[in-house]
């Protein structure tokens, strides 16, 4: 067998470390939750030719093959590179069983073939939020999906972010206004400006677009545009271009900041950036991206937009927008810093010294009685000395140890519990006892000064 | 692109059947980790060789392979095909950071490229305890782990399940007392006795195990012998065969019962059942297997057992014990018969009916300070006469839907909440009325009339 080597890539979390990640998945559910959004998981695996439509992602696709599949003969299938294509796959497939507007949200590992790097993983996990219609899907849910994003990003315990918003009939409306022969081409070349200098850019946009140095350069200035209200529409007329879908664009972009403008704060701002324009072909109006303070290196840590075309069987069209956070490749940096930390490693509050083997059924009974009230407790594996019960306590990083009455009548026939962090001990009953609430189960720890506040 | 049809062998839940196999996790984590077991999670790949090791699962391993792979170049890498051969190598590879004993329990799917059936999928659910020591895990934590999993199993609302325990001990200690020559060969045989009938398998004794025709009919008189109580010690002893390991399993044995006697109950119950090998060539003490009443089909929905070398890096061997529960295995099936359903398909409790587009904010405040204190509302997707609101409000089984003042001076300017099932209207504020407990959340509901006293 072969030794045992981490697989680069496939990152894997200690126990105190997903607490984290358990922590922050039920935060996020129970916020999505709360604005009517139904969980649903869709299984790993999606036909080849669903997958692979010669998009870029293609040779990142991990196909299946039964491992006693005659050479060349493979199941079709490959694991999802995303939640998108499986979900629109379920709506497909189960729409006799829906209802519209169907709101979900999806939290899975995807799996990518991609070279490994900070925050890019071969198998990630990602939280999806999407409302999809059918035949057709009111604006005004462009509005809501991005708004339930920031609220559920909000409660948790990571630096602050921004929600840079753009809208693809904006971008779109003044490129033609402009008179930008290529649209679409011009659109995938200014996308690159994470990468490429704006004089690169701007070449492009003229080799690329067929744009005149002029269009290119007006191009590159709508793109610096950027503002927390809706100030940016003014900044955009200024430029001088007129177009009918440009100034659908800009209603929408402004309807989205106003209707964040009561969830926002200092930790999640949302802003008009009109350098946002996710290359993806799929993306018809509002697109976002969203990014870390201190983790501008990882790109963007979510994403999404509107899409007039999620699905459709040739006979009906499904609508959508949706907003994508990556829980792997924000948690893996921020715990690999220390940022976040769980505050334990096991899930017992409590550990019930055992006396002797003779008494353990005695040890059993007390943490019996305390998991019956919900204090998770487990009982000592031996029944050595109490120093060394005490100090295995100490290294699982449990706060109480809990003694109970000596079977050979030494002690005064007391239960008694330990804070082995204060070394307080006192006179307790099982079926009373409690511990405080802060210390009955793991907790996560960070060292984001302005967050402890937050979640208060 | 390929129509869209179900995959067979790879079962997907609709959203409100989701809301029970969610509860179901939920209910079993609470449980392990009321007795402190830590949540984790493993990659969901491990390497090839690491697999397959020759036994009866290897054919059925998916491997992966990059798409833009050359031919015969593969990733080396396969999805594994239950949670114990990635939580051996967990513990291998981290076992610097990991305190011992080490409690975990794990939730996740697992991969077969077997032909699917009822209760048998593709990709399926399972949800494992396991205890595992470093160098030795003494004897006590058998009793442990099965009582873990007999508490968990009995919160879950599912038809009454039996834990039918043995240990290889015993069996092995008998095949030896009784001086059968392949003790191996006729635990393997025995094994089979749910598929073939007791002649065919006490001729198989005498061919493959090589016993005599009376051994052979001694090894089926032991397989025969089950009951809830230490009783079955005394039917072994009349067996007359005498052997130190038989007396080791035999107290072993009676330990489990005795230890599970206090959590036991009409829902779940907990038997010696001789027949029970498990042909496995890891277990080396406990064995057992859990059977569901009225699904006997489905064989067993959980199995698990004691392992002396879970892991060995060749310095130093972990010991383990653990019971694996197969989710999939349980629920598809309950689901599919409609025994289990989620009372409703989306999380929201409330539909604020929205008076016309212009009022929408309106409505949203509702539903945010309805949030704002937990409960889970959505707004109407469209301004249409309130009748056709509430219907749509039925059809997503929400159970009220909630009329703010009409923005133009109808009604009387109150707010109102219907609950659409009675009929019912009264007024109410948004910041302070309250839907009943039972109504906050999608339930489970079932058909089990006994269990519905049992989960109160």
């Amino acid at each position: 067998m072969s030794k045992v080597t981490p697989l680069s890539g496939f990152p894997e979390m200690l126990p105190a470390q997903r607490v984290v990640e358990r922590e922050v998945i039920d935060s996020l559910s129970r916020s999505f939750e709360l604005h009517g959004y139904a969980n649903i998981e869709t299984r790993v695996v999606e036909p080849i030719d669903r997958l692979a439509k010669g998009g870029e992602i293609d040779k990142e696709i991990y196909v299946l093959r039964r491992l006693s599949a005659e050479e060349g003969e493979d199941a079709g299938l490959g694991l999802h590179f995303d939640l998108t294509v499986p979900f629109a796959r379920y709506v497909l497939e189960h729409a006799g069983h829906l209802e519209f507007p169907f709101r979900r949200y999806q939290i899975q590992p995807a799996w990518r073939g991609e070279r490994p790097q900070e925050g890019r993983y071969r198998q990630f996990t990602q939280a999806d939020v999407d409302i999809v219609g059918r035949d057709e899907l009111p604006f005004h849910h462009d509005v809501e999906v991005v708004r339930v994003m920031v609220e559920a990003l909000d409660r948790l315990p990571v630096p602050p972010l921004t929600f840079s918003v753009n809208n693809r009939k904006l971008i779109q409306g003044f490129y033609r206004g402009l008179g930008v022969p290529d649209v679409i081409a011009a659109i995938r070349t200014i996308d690159k400006l994470d990468k490429l200098p704006a004089e690169v850019v701007a070449e492009q946009l003229v080799e690329q677009a067929g744009a005149t140095p002029e269009q290119a350069r007006a191009c590159l200035e709508l793109a610096t545009i950027r503002g927390g209200d809706a100030s940016f529409v003014e900044q955009v007329r200024a430029l001088g271009v007129t177009d009918d879908l440009l100034e659908e664009g800009l209603t929408e972009l402004a309807a989205v900041l106003d209707g964040c403008a009561g969830v926002v704060n200092d930790h999640v701002r949302v802003e008009a950036n009109l350098r946002i324009a996710r290359g993806l072909d799929y993306y018809t109006g509002t697109v976002l991206e969203v990014f870390m303070e201190g983790y501008e290196h990882l790109k963007s840590v979510g994403g999404g937009g509107r899409y007039d075309a999620l699905a459709s069987d040739g006979r009906t069209t499904y609508p959508g927008v949706g907003v994508s956070f990556g829980v792997s490749r924000t948690l893996v940096p921020l715990l690999a810093d220390g940022v976040l930390a769980g505050s334990r490693s096991v899930p017992s509050a409590v550990l019930v010294a055992v006396v002797d083997e003779e008494s353990r059924a005695t040890s059993e009974a007390v943490a019996q009685a305390l998991r019956a009230r919900g204090i998770p407790a487990e009982v000592s594996a031996g029944a050595q000395k109490f120093g060394r019960q005490i100090r295995n306590a100490e290294r699982r990083g449990i706060p109480f140890v809990w003694f109970p009455p000596s079977a050979h009548g030494q002690g005064d026939g007391t239960h008694q519990v330990k804070d082995i962090r204060s070394g307080d001990q006192v006179v307790a009953e099982p079926g009373s006892w409690t511990p405080p609430a802060d210390d009955l189960h793991p907790r996560v720890v960070t060292t984001l000064s302005t967050q402890k506040e937050h979640q208060q």
